[in-house]
């Protein structure tokens, strides 16, 4: 079994309304360090085998929006 | 300014039912060597300074559940 790990984040000239927010929510709570947040998500899967043109195959087609999110995957595991 | 990736997921012992939904949806796509997906987010900091205990005191506060989530974090750069 094999661990691959997909990581989908907006694209870094699109505004993260969310994230902001996030940045905006940790100076509020005094950590007033944080100059910026953005929010990305993880898709952890486990597979029988892997097939790095499948994987991509399935980032393309269903895991992240190309349009605006930029993925990488990688095998942890 | 220091970069800080912090990846939170949901406890292994708790049923992630999107992560199952993902992982049926690419097996009807045809993915059929997907075993099981799950689901994680990042919330990636731009930061100041970097203080372990002050980025352990955000995710205990805001960015995660500790009831529900595991979290972990490291500076990428």
């Amino acid at each position: 079994m094999v661990t691959v790990r997909v990581s989908i984040n907006l694209k870094p000239s699109l505004l993260d309304s969310a994230g902001r927010t996030v940045a905006s929510s940790l100076r509020d709570l005094d950590f007033s360090e944080v100059q910026d947040a953005r929010i990305g998500k993880t898709v952890t899967l486990q597979m029988e085998k892997y097939d790095e043109a499948r994987v991509k195959s399935m980032c393309d087609k269903l895991l992240a929006n190309p349009v605006i999110e930029d993925y990488t995957f990688e095998v942890i595991e």
